[in-house]
């Protein structure tokens, strides 16, 4: 099917792709007096004296706001607002579909990051929830920690925290198939970007040792002594790479027992599997062309391949994690979603698949498993109200 | 009926009154491809490429941003952005059901000029139109007056033009039914907010002699002798009032045709209306308890009463104008709403009602009539189309 031409028609014939309804009645007289004047009052005055009302009386308590300022749209890039629109009318419909959550797009006419920060302030008490959407690194990592401290409805940026989660889940699972443990192994993340480095701490915080893990932006290997790096790069390239390693992927590669592409397609070559360890388990996320074509991948060594992509077995999709995640704080008023609430998440989805199904490949429910979102909410839920112990 | 007892019940059974849905199927793994990834990076492109696609292909054709900062809800005051979000989710969900429009409410932590300007500016981009929504004047005139520049879409300040455009298509008929001309009449505006305001200059612009009227705030008279008065005040102090009279109400209203009450309350004696002109024309607008008493006018010589109640006849309700006007705008892609589209506006409403069914008890549609808004649209549409000639 071609999808391009499909979607390019259906966005012309609905005018985009999500609508606002009632839920209320609006049929005479008095459906109008209630949902609007003068009825609409009495709830008016019952917040006002009573701000948390807002929560179970409007929309609030379930909406949450879609936030991009289109710097890093899918793997397209700074393509401005405009396009980042379609984008998230589609996370609002997914949102909505799998989550049951009321998410509503906010693109912005800015990529500053002290003006992202006040919008979003601004406009924070409309919403129950905020979803960063692809901006770009590394101002998406100031805005949502800002954002984080200065709020108290969870903030999650998507790019990072949704991919780190399914990436998590789907790792313990490949994990189980090769029989290597978290502690043990030794890891690549090709890139350097939001997920990137939101896929690494989330495996730090699940047992991988630091100094296991080679991070490589598009100049190679993060290592002690480049000159170039800043930041966040920086403290990384400090914490990981034990062996000062340097140079780019073919150095990194080396042993490695899994690499973790969001990168480019076609990085990773057969003659750079044939270096890793044995049974290594391959995530080859770039959109829409992974790292290794799937067709090469399979006359290779690899014995776990994940992918972006629908078409092929194992799926790492976003979409098996924010609905959930966004379900589960709303349902009990998380103020906050903290990277323990991220783990269980990972944790729940990695679960569903039991260990009769487990295999090289079903490591990973399928986006449309509906299972996922419920049990991804139950397991948030409780984690919220273990208060991250 | 108890409508505050019901509102409260049904707010809370379906937490808020508005959801959002998706226009597009998701039932399987084809679905997923075109309405979200890969398929969607197709109309991001295209509308990378054409900016102006994002209003035929993305929901932002259809939008409109419900904004407001909860100084002025109502009648009931500065209650802020929590405790507006029910009037504005009740906005919305009459935007839908009357004309069509998808609005979402935009409530704001903020009751700052340059940063609310700075808030809409930075979201326009989501939307096709601004709907502002109980903002306390005088701020709201600036902050209109500055979006309306600063953006491309259509700004309206409901408060304002929506009430202006009900009140005009009203008293255009109530003159019908007392036989007197808009050029002739004497009329008091008793409230000096942003609704007075706007129904002053609309009135203006539709032939009422600006020295006919006399407007009051909650000190008196307006007239160019008080050295309290600063800004529009001010300014509609030099220009109305041509006898230059003094003092309250009772002043004012001696040999007025109209009153127009935007005030309080009670305010409006039977006494007074014995002072006014013959077949006097009052609106009493106050809400939920208009300035006059129903059955007390009812005992005057008003020869026809208008109030905002739907208990009563000649209810002036805005929900006659703001779903047609933006749909009207959004559906020929107007870059704003000009005071020749609010009249256009206001003269549909009011030919709505023939020469057959045109009475006191009848100038103008019931809220539940469908037709308006489908008229209101037509008009304002050909108004843009005329380019304001």
């Amino acid at each position: 099917m071609n999808y391009n031409k499909k979607s390019l028609a259906l966005h012309k014939k609905h005018q985009g792709k999500i609508e606002v309804r009632s839920l209320f009645p609006l049929k005479n007289k008095d459906d109008l007096s209630i949902a609007y004047t003068p009825g609409v009052a009495a709830v008016c005055l019952a917040i006002a004296s009573d701000k948390r009302l807002a929560r179970t009386h409007t929309m609030s308590g379930r909406a949450v706001a879609i936030v991009s300022d289109g710097s890093a749209i899918l793997g397209l890039g700074n393509l401005g607002p405009e396009a980042a629109l379609p984008v998230m009318e589609g996370k609002a419909a997914l949102f909505k579909h799998f989550g049951g959550v009321d998410a509503f797009p906010i693109v912005l006419d800015t990529q500053n990051t002290e003006e992202i920060i006040a919008v979003v302030k601004a406009i924070a008490p409309t919403f129950g929830g905020i979803n960063l959407e692809d901006i770009a690194a590394p101002r998406c990592f100031e805005i949502e920690e800002r954002l984080k401290k200065a709020l108290n409805i969870p903030v999650f940026h998507d790019d990072q925290h949704g991919t780190a989660i399914v990436v998590l889940a789907a790792l313990h699972n490949a994990l189980r198939v090769v029989g290597k443990d978290m502690c043990d192994v030794r890891v690549v993340v090709n890139g350097a970007g939001a997920a990137a480095v939101a896929v690494y701490h989330i495996m730090i915080e699940a047992g991988v040792v630091s100094g296991n893990v080679i991070m490589l932006d598009s100049k190679g290997i993060l290592h002690a002594r480049r000159d170039d790096l800043h930041g966040y790069k920086k403290k990384i390239a400090l914490e990981t790479n034990s062996e000062a390693r340097h140079g780019g992927l073919h150095s990194a590669i080396i042993g490695a027992d899994v690499f973790i592409g969001v990168s480019a397609p076609d990085v990773l070559s057969p003659d750079m599997v044939e270096k890793m360890a044995d049974n290594p388990v391959v995530f080859a996320m770039a959109n829409p062309d992974p790292e290794i074509a799937y067709k090469t991948a399979k006359r290779t060594k690899i014995a776990v391949l994940g992918t972006g992509r629908s078409d092929y077995p194992n799926q790492i999709n976003n979409v098996l994690a924010f609905p959930g995640v966004f379900r589960g704080a709303l349902d009990v008023g998380a103020q906050e979603i903290r990277e323990d609430m991220n783990i269980a998440a990972a944790m729940a989805i990695a679960n569903l698949v039991s260990n009769n199904e487990l295999s090289a490949e079903y490591i990973i429910p399928k986006p449309f498993d509906l299972r996922v979102a419920y049990a991804v909410a139950t397991a948030v839920k409780r984690a919220w109200r273990s208060g991250g112990k």
